[in-house]
């Protein structure tokens, strides 16, 4: 038997490797899967404003079908190291618990896939009809630039092409088996400004105040209402986030007002259409003299939702056989790498309770550890033997 | 005959009595008036968070009617003295025109009514059957706490009482006999803030965004119209002024959002009475489980309108005599001391041309501080011989 998923989460916990340090994560991955037979690739990237951040891609097997495990080994600070009742990249185990920064997100949801996919190779050799991947990035948790999306571009780049992925994030509300992710909502993000003419409040016909007219943009805003929501996903939603003059003087009409917005939305919605019902939202409205303008930030990302009913099925019958629970599959919460690898292949996230994440004595039940790698095997056997067959 | 206007303005001018210094010129007003017979008090009044700011007081005659000439003799600085064509403190004559700080606000117009004055005395003696007096402060282009207000007190409980103001600030926008101001817009300034919860814009659910409650609070009061004015009046008007959150992160619903309004209003409201209707409006919107807040600032002005036919009537006839013109009877324009003087007995404004006041060059043809003097001179012989008759 290869090294169980405690020992692997335990190694890593006590790899410091905080966004954007290896901490030397990587190579202990680099090390096991390369005993075992995969074809290990460490490739670092670099881009102007950020730090430069290591990935690993590593391969086993050949041909169709090509899965994919997707995850990172950064964490975030432990913040203070005394708050912690087991240090916090000690990796002490008590009463069944592993603690440290990581066991959860995700360094622990690695060492689950990670000890899966060895237990299955020792099964199976590398000859098991199909390629087997690990997608790792150091820059998950970090501004994101020299992480996923570059090691995505630099895979196809040397041939690779996926037809499925699992992305092992804490998906999970309260216990293994409640939540597979299958999608997620988009974010778009702009600011409305609208520009009038500055003024003495005692002679309001010589000035444009923008005030009025940015009022109505906003109960424009407010009153849209951009969908129902689907059998997969809650109803898109619109939230004004912040409004700002910044006139210090009760006696001057402003020259200028401003509000931001976000905007959750689900998969009624493409990125260009849901910025076009915007637009002609606020352009519908009747400024008078005054001057709208609408940006739309450009860090906006398109919602999706995985249809390959394969996967899904796979992946729930193995959650289900493990957990004896039937997961939720969801579309809430956050966004993850997900969105990027969406543009490759079908993606979901399955992995371990995300409670202490991000959190102080962030921790994982051993049990949880183990259980979770006997999904990811249960799961690999499923979807490699189904394709065989 | 006494001092020309010309004369007096000149002195004046020379003084450099820039808020809060008195720059000698109370003290030149002083000696003028007491040279002919008028009984004078020079008063200082002090507070906490202002400079110490001389007043003056003086008085002639006896008994009813008590008829003031209102003013102050400080003025706003210079600016950069190499900017005037003449030095602002200098008090040059150049083709007809005498150029300073304080020409028309409001040096020239105390100068105008002093040459007037002391013209009646020279006439009538002090026996002219009223009394006249002078109410001249250092501190209305400054806090304005040390000024009038507090000299209107003194005087009060020196045991006078008034029947009749002028205050001789720059009311004529383009020609003199343009406007004499018979009253005051009030002006009321309030904050309204809404209060929600904090919170993830991916997880609206959580939260409570106030934005949307004040959205609703803003439109109600740019909807509201508060009266349609009325023959004396413009319609009262609200501005918001400002808006303000502050949130500057596009991912959180923030908790806390203000407005800040300010009404110019007739005297169709009380200030009590507009704040009721604020409030009502405020309160009337549903705003689910938000707390709404509104403060009215403390330095609110209550509107007035003077309505001595008697005072009004002289001093239009007056000004028609003089200038050939009918004076229209306005309410526009900003503040002036004239807003604590209403409540001991009736007032107007009426002064020179107010086109340079403020500005670089500011300037009053000596044609017209005559012309000024000549109106006030009949209005003393109007109103006092009126009453006499
Ligand atoms: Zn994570
Ligand atoms: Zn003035």
């Amino acid at each position: 038997m290869a090294a169980s998923a405690l020992d692997i989460a335990t190694t890593l916990i006590r790899c410091p490797s905080v966004t954007p340090e290896e901490g030397g994560a990587l190579a202990a991955l680099e090390a096991l899967l390369e005993n075992k037979g995969f074809r290990v690739n460490r490739v670092t990237f670099q881009d102007d404003e950020t730090p430069d951040v290591e990935n690993l891609f590593a391969t086993i097997g050949s041909g169709a079908p090509h899965f994919v495990f997707a995850g990172h080994t950064d964490v975030v600070p432990a913040g203070n190291a005394s708050d912690w009742s087991h240090g916090p990249f000690e990796g002490a185990v008590a009463d069944g618990v592993l603690f440290g920064r990581g066991a959860v997100d995700m360094k622990g949801g690695i060492a689950s896939f990670a000890a899966a996919a060895l237990d299955f190779v020792s099964e199976r050799g590398a000859d098991f009809g199909g390629t087997l991947s690990f997608l790792i990035t150091g820059d998950e948790e970090g501004p994101a630039v020299n992480g996923t999306v570059k090691l995505l571009k630099w895979a196809e780049a040397q041939g690779h092409s996926f037809d499925a992925c699992i992305v092992g994030e804490p998906t999970n509300p309260s216990a293994l088996g409640d939540t597979i992710k299958v999608g997620r909502r988009g974010s778009l993000s702009g600011i409305v400004t609208v520009t009038g003419v500055q003024g003495h409040a005692a002679y309001p016909h010589l000035a444009d105040n923008p005030i009025p007219g940015l009022v109505k943009l906003m109960a424009a805003l407010n009153a849209l209402k951009l969908d129902d929501g689907n059998e997969r996903f809650e109803p898109s939603n619109l939230e004004i986030v912040t409004v700002d003059v910044g006139n210090p003087a009760f006696n001057v009409i402003p020259a200028r007002a401003e509000a931001r917005f976000n905007i959750r939305y689900n998969d009624t919605w493409t990125l260009d259409g849901l910025k076009q019902k915007i637009t002609e939202t606020l352009e519908a409205a009747d400024l008078g003299s005054l001057k709208l303008d609408l940006t739309f930030k450009r860090d906006a990302s398109e919602s999706f939702l995985t249809n390959d009913e394969a996967l899904i099925a796979t992946l729930t019958d193995a959650v289900e056989a493990e957990t004896g629970r039937r997961p939720e599959l969801s579309t809430g919460g956050g966004t993850s790498d997900a969105r990027f690898i969406k543009n490759y292949c079908p993606v979901v996230e399955f992995g371990l309770v995300g409670q202490t994440m991000h959190k102080v004595d962030e921790c994982v039940a051993v049990a949880d550890l183990d259980r979770l790698a006997a999904i990811y095997k249960r799961f690999l056997d499923g979807y490699f033997g189904h394709i065989e067959a």
